[in-house]
């Protein structure tokens, strides 16, 4: 029971507003004719094979024939320039959104349905009521194993694939949730030392004070090419690169923003997620590591095994060999927080060998792991192998290579960081021992501070659990660039105070 | 773990752009500044008590220190001018979205927890992932009728109600779906004429061809405010208005376009969505009429008593006594379809005090139903009594009251009203009965013709079903205002073709 539905040309601009998302602005007048009305959303036809949804804006500023486009229409586009006319088509009853009610009650979807739904994300034909009722399905109903590996082959299908000349190839992920987690800047040069070949891409921070991505990004530039990345490995076996720039899984950053409005990570999608980026960059190997604790994504390690289980199982079916590393979570990884702050600790940890105990120990032993599988380590020996690699230098070196080759300069020492210049240090009242550091408080005063954005911003620790100390000892440190957010940071440092000290004597009762 | 979040005081323009929704534009420092990014949720605080959220669009466009607000904002703000200045500030976390989450996973929601959700959804605080899984989870575990009285209650309370100085206060409702249903102006002057208080509203078409409100428009105001309607019907006994005006169960609106996008109506927001409304009206007796038939909103009749209990019962939760009729509604009521030639026809029904079957038998049974439960009509009369009303010139006499004290010309005729210009009659090729009249491509016709925005526009019925026909005899007519609508009509009454002609011999088999 529509209106008449036509199909316009229009001459196109790009608009200066940006609301996050594809949208078009337009006359009232042209928006009537072509049948659409504000909220709506409509195909944009660049030519035949380049077309996106986008959500229609009215505008009495508009000429009469013209259509301004967002930034983010010319993404969705994947084009650089835009045309100069488009074609504007209301977008019609979605194909998937029965699909989507139906697993809401329960249906098993085929590859063919969720490839369906995928195409339809992809293209921004479903906004965010459609794609959060998906959530609230998968929420309910879950997806079994042979559904979560359509969704993650559709996933990676609809984006851009790599390929290799050469194999296996390993990668190391982490699923993330704790503070000063840069163990990749050691294990991928590392194990790259020993000829394995691990073309690893991360993410940017989104709620946490730095992604791997960010932290690399001080040393060298994560921006790579496709092309670019395959070059790189194939000189030097490894690449620390930032995925956003790749296109790899472009379902999956659409599907996260919905999820991120809602706080949800339904399992399929957590599972889809990781998995079609490992089937887009090609990946045979794969190492998951799964920080574990309190104030971690995951808190229990019933909750680990379980997920863990799910991981491995899936792997099978998608034809990539996955081992997962249960690692300790409880608190942050190493002694910085913060993206310089991190790139500092690695790489100075790299250049002497040594380094904060549950960075080193972290590293190592996922390294280790890696060694092993590829038949570089005798079994029981790989951590042992990662240890010398580290001490020796020849991680460094490694790491020197893969800087240079992505454009950095190889001789950066951690002092040529950028740390910011406004610093806070906050002392011990009391004596004790450090019995708890939470990952929640460390992380918002980094992110307050100014971290990601402020690459100088961040948090450094003086102590970590377990250690003794006196009353003056300095517990952790703030740092920002500017006087404003220091002193923002530090408010929220009061509030929410991230470091507990106690006597051995915790209580007495009775 | 969010960054820092600051309060800050912009200076207010209205926006030409219309985002069919409340939107805020704001200069991308400024943006950074208050800690927000374009897609986010901001609460615009007008003074203490007028407070809304909006959507964040970034423009260079906008100076600093200044933010343009879209028409919307004023609407959810209730102000007619906005101020010079307004806060912004970040919305922080939702206090429903936990809520929706526990009510997807099953939990009973308490009178409060429903509060804090509808409160959220009129503030704008929810967007639409938020009220698309508030949809999903009332799709997959309903609501009992506990929680629908204290859904219903919470919709009705956060937005206008009116208070009546007499009683008792009589409403008759369609739930819709069938065209050409134009049954209240009949209903509403036949008991009005005994004296019976009916303040009827009624909503503007969304999917169809005429809501109630577009029809009654032709014949005088219906955006009228809430102390005119209680000053009518104190003077006539009863009013045809919109409730659009009237800010009632200001929710509801805003679901309701969610379910729109979505294509879904779960049934506690069904029931909720009319028995908040008859809440805020002050209604104390209501009849609910259920048209019931092929491509009705309801095709069975065991569906439409199950729903019709539902109703009732909720009705005493409530303390709104209900009654449902359940009506066939398998083809459009009467023959007219389309706001100017409903108007036409419902006018001359009540003119010659007869009319079209279908249309007279239902606003008379209805009106019945209302006579006797007033104690007007004795039990089994209620019928004949309304017949009676309509026959002698009664009804149409109370009709021109209303048309008048809503500020419309009492003697305005059939012929007076803007009928479209461009018409066609499609004839009958064989002869046969018409064994059917689809409500779907009739409604289909007239929307494309131009209904409900072009009042003229709309289909006539020279047939109904069941009558006989012969080679060349008129079946319907299209009318338009314009070449090009009406062309387009014709398009789709032929890919689409209404009504069907058969002879008594519908099939032979073997």
């Amino acid at each position: 029971m529509l209106g008449a539905v036509f199909k316009m040309k229009f001459k196109v601009k790009l608009s200066k507003i940006n609301t996050g998302k594809p949208s078009l602005i337009i006359n009232p007048k042209d928006c009537e004719k072509v049948g659409l009305h504000p909220k709506d959303v409509a195909y944009i036809i660049a030519s035949g094979s380049k077309k996106t949804c986008a959500t229609v804006i009215v505008s009495d500023n508009i000429e009469e024939g013209y259509i301004e486009l967002t930034e983010h229409v010319k993404r969705a586009l994947k084009i650089s320039e835009l045309p100069e006319f488009v074609e504007v088509l209301p977008a019609g009853p979605s194909a998937s959104l029965p699909l989507i009610k139906a697993k809401l009650y329960g249906k098993k979807l085929t590859r063919h349905e969720i490839k369906t739904i995928v195409k339809e994300i992809v293209e921004r034909r479903l906004g965010d009521a459609e794609i959060s009722m998906l959530c609230a399905a998968l929420m309910v109903n879950g997806m079994d194993l042979e559904e979560v590996r359509n969704l993650s082959l559709s996933i990676a299908e609809l984006g851009e694939i790599i390929e290799w000349p050469f194999g296996p190839i390993y990668d190391v992920h982490s699923i993330g949730g704790v503070p000063g987690n840069k163990t990749a800047l050691l294990t991928v040069p590392i194990v790259a030392s020993f000829g394995v070949k691990i073309p690893k891409t991360s993410s940017r921070a989104i709620t946490s004070p730095a992604g791997t991505a960010d932290v690399m990004e001080t040393l060298a530039p994560v921006a790579l090419k496709p092309e670019e990345i395959v070059e790189i490995v194939t000189k030097v076996n490894a690449v620390l690169a930032w995925g956003g720039s790749l296109n790899l899984a472009p379902a999956d950053d659409i599907i996260i923003e919905v999820e991120r409005v809602l706080s949800v990570d339904p399992e399929p999608i957590l599972l889809a997620s990781i998995m079609s980026k490992k089937i887009a960059m090609g990946i045979n190997k794969l190492l998951i590591d799964m920080p574990t604790g309190t104030e971690a994504k995951i808190e229990k390690i019933e909750d680990a095994e379980t997920l863990a289980t799910r991981f491995i199982e899936l792997g099978k079916l998608l034809e990539i060999q996955t081992k997962v590393a249960i690692t300790y979570g409880g608190q942050p990884i190493g002694r910085n927080v913060g993206p310089a702050l991190e790139a500092y600790e690695a790489l100075e940890t790299l250049m002497k060998g040594k380094g904060s105990g549950s960075l080193v120990h972290k590293a190592t032993s996922l390294a280790g792991i890696i060694l092993e599988e590829a038949g570089i380590a005798p079994h029981g020996q790989g951590k042992a192998f990662a240890m010398e690699a580290l001490k020796s230098g020849k991680a460094y070196e490694k790491m020197k290579e893969i800087i240079s080759a992505q454009g950095g300069d190889p001789n950066i020492k951690p002092e040529d960081l950028p740390i910011g210049d406004y610093r806070e240090i906050f002392t011990s009242q009391t004596s004790g021992y450090v019995t708890y550091i939470s990952n929640r408080a460390i992380a918002s005063i980094a992110r307050v501070a100014g971290a990601p954005a402020d690459k100088g911003a961040g948090v450094r620790l003086y102590v970590k659990a377990g250690e003794n100390v006196k009353p003056g000892d300095p517990l952790f440190e703030i740092y920002a660039e500017s006087e404003e957010k220091l002193s923002e940071a530090l408010i929220v440092a009061r509030r929410n105070w991230p470091i507990r000290v106690e006597g051995m004597l915790l209580k007495t009762l009775g």
